[in-house]
């Protein structure tokens, strides 16, 4: 962890920065590996120099203090009304950490572009970084000039440290857990709310704990039928009823003590037709080729043109969407993008998700999607399943 | 869902905006009805005169087409790169509703300070307004003054209408499937996190379609054993095997095409003690002693006080963390604060969610919570379960 800490200090000191004010779930987790329970009640202030500060409720100072980055916890009251409001505590600790680092009057950054985020432990309820923690920071630092950082963290966090490796790769597994639950229960009959809840319930029931993690949960899209053959474009599971022969499609996010997976199976009901085989191979090559093609130094467009031609050489069309993308301190990471036209190029330690997709009326919809850690050798994937279509 | 616009437009009057853009799942859904499948895709741009517009990607058009109120839809191409990028396309649909609202260069409001947010349907990736949505706004507009509406909108918001409390009827119906189910499993030899998956695959799978209801999902913490003494400060469900006897805490959100409830149950796995019983008994009491208090014109603090008078009667102290809250567009919504010192005042149409507790070493945690809504005659529960603590 205390590599992360150097990273983002060094950028600071690039960029003449004094301190640095985190408190989106993703990048408190980020820079401190804490994973807070309710969102933008962890607030991490680094300096550009010396040993960060983590503040959190009184409540989850056992937990911030065994985090394995040397940090600073300071606690303040929280949910409970007996004690002073957390609003002038928050403050007040800020005021003395910002002047601490010489931020006062200085330039602080902040988290100020994330407009997709990742939820906290409280999945239902994430938090924000708007205009209130923004002057929250000017009141706190006496009108310092506010730095969006956004941009810097983004690139930080593409390149994953070996401990992010290691909890990623449990995250993938635990995603397994549902993809195995899913196979299982992908039988007619079934409906596709049903197949969701079945394939939730496994990841939560049987992923918490495996490997130590503590906080888990899966986020399942089923498309069964005849929708399949648009299936890019849906993201709820329908009452729908699934049928004997039906293509079934699942997209599942899974998160594990606030790491990312996101996979995509599909499956046939009963038995494909030889068509269909030849789609999910089709398919299935075009994963193999991104795969193969996503080594450093190598573009987002170059590996996925390496997808689409080895899907066009099959006899299928890609569909247009993206090849693939970043993952792993949210569902979906802005870099690199593995897309035509992606300038971005990709290196060792990113870990990417690819996706293709081949949706034809006539067959139905078939995608696939693994994760996968960028080598000196290439992408190696970080988990996997063993079945195939039906 | 009309006199949701007008609401709007007549604040927007008496704040002098041109337009008003809305881009939070939970604020488009307020507007218009619609609840976007991927957060920050659908986009409402609200005129002070004459028809709203809805953006939202072209998959979603059919969709959006449906809603109930009058809204001009438009359409734009995402997720697929075959078609023009949806950035620009976005700015360009923004540029012409605003100055067809009279807002180029003038007035345009927007939501500056939602840090707690809704998910959208693919809840696992919430979307945030930041600078990024604060600087589209600006450019599309040329530089229009931008004003924070939130809390223009979070007042709108805790007056619900007729519909909305249908909806939110609907909603605290599914979250009793939950429920029930937390009660039929919460019994010896079912780890917590097991339970857990019960309760959201009940939802999720039983839940869905119930009165039409498209997208649902639930999202449920345990905690049992000696822990639900300070079962306040939790959110996680862990891996513990409940035991005989044990105390068990459900704290459930539930939400329904983008309608929230919360609630919260306690039962023992086996025979509670008189003791126990009687903080039950007390704790119900409180919820009882708080609904009864929320009458229209009454303060926040009055019904906060009215439960915990009635715990103490029974002769046990409630925990000070909050009596209650509004709910609705969000698990956890701002006004109305149930809490000591709150000068909030409870109107008709209000929805509050009132979870007093009771959590001692000795007996463990007691926490009780259901939703309202208030009418000209009192507090009136969404819904109801029947069963008591064993």
């Amino acid at each position: 962890m205390a590599e992360r800490i150097e990273q983002i200090q060094e950028r600071m000191a690039h960029e003449g920065l004094d301190a640095l004010v985190l408190r989106l779930a993703e990048n408190v987790l980020l820079a401190t590996g804490y994973y807070v329970q309710i969102g933008g009640l962890a607030i991490a202030v680094i300096p550009r120099d010396g040993t960060p500060a983590l503040m959190v409720p009184e409540y989850e100072g056992p937990g911030a203090a065994e985090v394995e980055v040397e940090v600073e916890v300071r606690t303040f009251a929280a949910i409970r009304f007996d004690a002073p409001p957390p609003g002038p505590a928050i403050e007040a600790h800020l005021r003395e950490l910002i002047e601490a680092a010489g931020g006062t009057g200085g330039r602080v950054a902040y988290e100020g572009s994330f407009e997709a985020v990742a939820p906290p432990v409280l999945a239902g309820e994430p938090n924000a970084v708007a205009l209130p923690t923004a002057n929250l920071i000017r009141a706190a630092s006496d009108g310092a000039e506010l730095v969006d950082f956004t941009a810097s963290l983004e690139e930080i966090r593409s390149i994953k440290t070996e401990r992010d490796i290691e909890r990623l790769t449990v995250v993938n597994e635990v995603a397994m857990i549902g993809l195995e639950a899913f196979k299982k229960y992908a039988r007619p009959g079934i409906t596709e709310v049903a197949l969701a809840a079945e394939v939730e319930a496994a990841i939560l029931r049987d992923g918490s704990g495996h490997r130590g993690a503590r906080v888990v949960r899966g986020w399942a899209t089923i498309t069964s039928g005849p929708a399949t053959a648009d299936g890019w474009k849906y993201f709820i599971s329908s009452t729908r009823t699934i049928e004997r022969d039906d293509v079934v499609i699942i997209e599942l996010g899974t998160v594990a003590d606030g790491y990312w997976a996101d996979h995509t199976r599909t499956v046939v009901a009963g038995t494909a037709t030889p068509e269909q085989k030849a789609a999910f191979d089709a398919m299935r090559g075009g994963l193999a080729a991104s795969f193969d093609a996503a080594r450093p130094g190598v573009t987002g467009d170059a590996a996925d043109a390496a997808s689409r031609e080895a899907v066009r050489a099959a006899g299928f069309e890609q569909f247009p969407h993206h090849t693939g993308h970043g993952t792993g301190f949210r569902y979906h990471e802005s870099r690199p993008a593995i897309t035509a036209g992606s300038e971005a190029v990709i290196e060792a330690g990113m870990v990417i998700a690819c996706e293709p997709g081949i949706y034809e009326e006539r067959i139905g919809g078939f995608r696939w999607e693994d994760d996968a850690v960028i080598t000196a050798d290439g992408a190696r994937p970080l988990a996997t399943s063993e079945y195939e279509l039906d």
